[in-house]
C-alpha cells in the first residue's frame, strides 16, 4: 500500500477505446420500440434524432469501440481525472475501509458530462449537422453540451427544467457564455411545452418533459439533431472512460481489486460509466463478490420503487419506448436540488443489471444526502453537487458497516461533479430550510397506469 | 516538442521546499515600520498578529524553506496542479507562440489561495491559536482560509468587502459551508467599520478597510490571529510552489526555458508565486532575457500609476507600514468585478522588482479583460475568474505580437482560479452592461497626500 493521496494518469495512459457492457450482459437488452407503432426501431427510425455513428454505437455488440483522436485531444484538457484516497473521511468515520473517489469535477463544465458531450458534438459535426437541441435538469448536461458545441462550432439550444432554471441562474449564464440559447421548460416554443403550461401554468418542469420539447424542436428544425446526456447506451459507452481510468489508478494505488463501486443514478450514465468497466470482471467470472450500488433520491426512486417495464423516455411520448425501471412517463418529481436525478426512467443497461441481481440500488432523502456532503466538505475539502452527494451518503453507510464488521473493504465511488452552482441548496441546508419529500406512492400508482401496452 | 496537451507531476514530485526571492533580490527590502512610531518593527511587534514561524518566514533571508509534511499532505488533495498547453487559443490567435497555463482552479476553493491558507492555518494551530480573522475581496481568499481552518479545526471570521458580499452570495455560502462566519465590510463589529459607515453609509468597501476590520478584530479577541491572503513575503513564499511546479512541467513539455511569465496582481501573491521561481534564474544571471509581466486593473493601477513609497497596508492605519507601489491607503477603488485586485498597495517584493526594472507592469480595463476571458472560454473551455482574465488579456497581446513578429516565444501564465462564482459579471458582460472605470487621477492625487511622513 502506498502513502500517496492522489493517483494520476498521464495523458497517453488515457483509454483509447470505450468499453461497451452490451458484450457482457447476462442476457440481451430488449429492443427499443417506436413510440407510435410500438414495433422495434431500426437505425433509420433514429436517424432524424442522431448521427448514424452514434446509432451504430447504441446498437453495437462490440466490447470495445475506438475513441477518435479528435475527441481524445479535447478530453485531454482535463482527463485523465484524478483518483483520490479519502483519508480524512476514513479517519472521521473511524473505518478500516479504504475509500477512493474519482474526481470528475475538474472538467470545464464541472462534471463528468463533457465526456459524452464532446463525443456527441464531434459525430454530429462530422455528419454535417449545424445545431443540437437538448434538455437539462440541474444544468450540468446543458453546460457540457454548450461547451462541446462551442469547440465544434455548432449552435446549441437548451431546454432547462424550470425549477433549475429559476434556482440556478449561474448555470444558465455559464451556458450562455459558451454561446448556447437557454429557455425554461415548459416553454412556449413547443407544442409539448404549451400543452403543459395550459394544464399547469406553475409547472416546475421535469426531465421527461424537457426531453419532449428538445425532441420536438429537433424534428421541427433543419440540420438539427437531438442530444441526450444520459440513459442511452452510447452515452454510457462514452462515460466508460471513467471506470477504465479508475481501474488503472486503483492498481497504481496498490489495490488488487475494488470490493464496492458506488455512483448516483438519474439516467444512469455516471454510475454506468464508473461501474461497468469494474462489472466487466464480475460478468466475466472474475471478482465475483464485487458489489455495485446505484444511489437514487427517495423523491424519484425508479430503481427501488419503480417497475421494470417498457415505457416512454419522455412525457409527450415522442422518444423511443425502452424497457427500463420507471415510475411512469407522467410522473413529475418534486423539485429536489439534485435536478440531474429527477428522471422517471433509467438506463436500460442499468435496469437489466438491477433486474438480473448484478447491481444493487439504494434511495436516500435529500437532507441526509446534504449531511453527507457536508461531512465530505469538512474532511476532503470539495463541496460537491447534490447529485454526487447521493453517492457519498451510500459510501458513508458502507464505510460505517466496515467500521462495525472490521472489514477492510476497498470502496470506490464516482464523485461526478462540483457543487459551485448549487450554493443555494447548501444555503437552505445550512439554515434548516431543506425539505424531504416522501415517496409519492399514489402519484406513481396513477402514473404507472399509463405505461404503453406492449405485446 | 511533445504533442501532449497537459503536463502533470506526480504527488512525490511536488516541491518539498518553498523558494524565497529575498535571497536573490538586487537590493534588500526596506524594513516594515510600526504604524504608530514609524520605526522598524521587530518580530515581537508582529506577534499579536502572526505566529512566530510565519514572522520568521516573513523576515527570512534563506533561499529555501522546508514545507512541513502535514501541509504537503493537504496540498496533495489537488496539487501538483496541471500545466496545460493552450493549443486552441494559439490556433485562434494564429500565433507561433507556445502558450502554457498553470491551472490553479482545481483546488477545493477554486483558486491558488489555499496554497498559503493551509500553511497559515497549520502554523497558527501549532502555536495554540483557536481563531483566525481575515478580510476577503471577491471571496477567493476568505473561502480558502475557511477551508483550511475547517481542516485544522480553527474558527474563521471573514470580513468580506461589501460590493463582493452583495454580488457574490455563493462565495459567502461556500465559506459558511466550511463553517466560517462572514460579515460585509464595512461592518458594525469594529470601530474602523463603524467610522466608515458613519462617513458613508453606502460605502462599497475596499480590501484596505476590510484589513483594518480584521486586524482590529484580532487585537480585540483572545487566542485570535490575523491572516492575510496576499502582499506579505511569507504569503508569496507559500505560493512559490506554483512557479516551481511550472518549471518542472515546462521541462516535461520539452521547453528549455520560458520567455514571458504573466500573472495578474492585486496584492501580488499569485503573480509572485508564479514568477519568482522563474525570475530566480534571471536574478542569478541565467535566462537574462526573461520578461515577467504583472497585470492589474485600470481602476486600481498601483504598479503603473502609483508611487513607490512607504504607506499603510490598510485604511485605518493599523497594519504595518511598508515600502511598496501604492495609490494611497485612502484610495477606494470602483467596484470592478475583479474584487481580488482592488487593493491600493502591492507586495513589497513585487514593488522592488518593478522599481528595479526586473518586472514589467500593464493595466487593462474590465471590458477588454472579459473579452479575453470569453475568447479563452471559447477555445480552452475554462471560464476563469475576472482576476485571472487580466493575465489572459496580457497573454493574448503578447501572442499577437508574436504573430506579427514571427517569434516563437514560450509564454507561461498563472490561470489562478475559476469563474464559477463570477457568473453575474459574465452575465453583465454578455448583455453589454459592464462598465469601464477611468483611472481616477484626482482621487489618487488626494489620496497620495496622506502617505505617512517617513524620515
Amino acid at each position: 500500500m502506498t502513502d500517496q493521496n492522489k493517483f494520476l494518469l498521464d495523458e497517453n495512459e488515457m483509454p483509447k477505446k470505450w468499453y461497451n457492457v452490451n458484450a457482457d450482459l447476462p442476457r440481451p437488452l430488449s429492443p427499443p420500440l417506436h413510440p407510435l407503432t410500438l414495433q422495434p426501431v431500426g437505425p433509420q427510425d433514429l436517424a432524424p434524432l442522431f448521427p448514424m455513428e452514434l446509432i451504430k454505437q447504441e446498437m453495437s455488440p462490440e466490447r470495445y469501440i475506438d475513441i477518435p483522436g479528435e475527441i481524445r485531444d479535447i478530453l485531454a484538457i482535463w482527463r485523465p481525472t484524478p483518483l483520490i484516497r479519502a483519508r480524512r473521511l476514513e479517519k472521521r468515520l473511524n473505518t478500516p475501509a479504504r475509500i477512493y473517489y474519482k474526481w470528475e469535477g475538474v472538467s470545464p463544465a464541472g462534471s463528468h458530462k463533457p465526456n459524452t458531450a464532446v463525443a456527441q458534438a464531434y459525430y454530429n459535426k462530422k455528419e454535417g449537422i449545424e445545431r443540437l437541441a437538448t434538455e437539462t435538469g440541474a444544468g450540468q448536461w446543458g453546460s457540457s453540451l454548450a461547451f462541446a458545441c462551442k469547440l465544434f462550432e455548432l449552435e446549441c439550444m437548451v431546454y432547462m427544467v424550470k425549477c433549475s432554471y429559476d434556482s440556478k441562474p449561474y448555470r444558465r449564464i455559464l451556458m450562455e457564455t459558451w454561446g448556447a440559447k437557454v429557455v425554461a421548460s415548459p416553454s412556449n416554443l413547443t407544442d409539448a411545452g404549451k400543452a403543459m403550461l395550459k394544464k399547469d401554468p406553475k409547472c416546475s418542469g421535469s426531465l421527461g418533459l424537457a426531453i419532449s420539447e428538445a425532441v420536438e424542436d429537433t424534428i421541427k428544425h433543419e440540420n438539427t439533431h437531438y442530444s441526450l446526456g444520459s440513459v442511452l447506451n452510447h452515452v454510457i459507452l462514452h462515460q466508460s472512460i471513467i471506470g477504465q481510468e479508475s481501474k488503472l489508478q486503483l492498481k497504481k494505488a496498490g489495490e488488487e481489486k475494488a470490493d464496492v463501486v458506488i455512483g448516483c443514478v438519474g439516467g444512469g450514465s455516471n454510475f454506468g460509466g464508473m461501474s461497468f468497466p469494474f462489472l466487466m470482471d464480475k460478468l466475466q467470472g472474475r471478482n465475483k463478490d464485487l458489489r455495485a450500488i446505484a444511489v437514487e433520491p427517495m423523491a424519484c426512486p425508479s430503481l427501488t420503487k419503480g417497475v421494470y417495464a417498457y415505457d416512454f423516455g419522455d412525457t409527450a411520448k415522442m422518444a423511443p419506448v425502452v424497457k427500463m425501471h420507471t415510475l411512469g412517463h407522467d410522473f413529475m418529481p418534486e423539485p429536489i436540488h439534485a435536478g440531474g436525478l429527477r428522471y422517471h426512467g433509467m438506463s436500460p443497461q442499468v435496469s437489466l443489471l438491477v433486474d438480473a441481481g448484478v447491481i444493487e440500488a439504494q434511495a436516500y432523502h435529500q437532507r441526509e444526502v446534504f449531511e453527507a456532503a457536508q461531512v465530505f466538505a469538512e474532511t476532503e475539502g470539495y463541496v460537491v453537487a447534490p447529485e454526487s452527494a447521493h453517492a457519498i451518503k451510500a459510501v458513508i453507510e458502507e464505510a460505517k458497516n466496515c467500521a462495525r464488521s472490521g472489514e477492510e473493504k476497498v470502496i470506490v465511488f464516482n464523485n461526478s461533479g462540483h457543487g459551485n452552482f448549487d450554493m443555494t441548496a447548501y444555503d437552505q441546508f445550512l439554515h434548516g430550510k431543506l425539505v424531504d419529500y416522501e415517496y409519492p406512492v399514489e402519484l406513481v400508482r396513477q402514473s404507472l397506469k399509463n405505461l404503453p401496452k406492449v405485446k
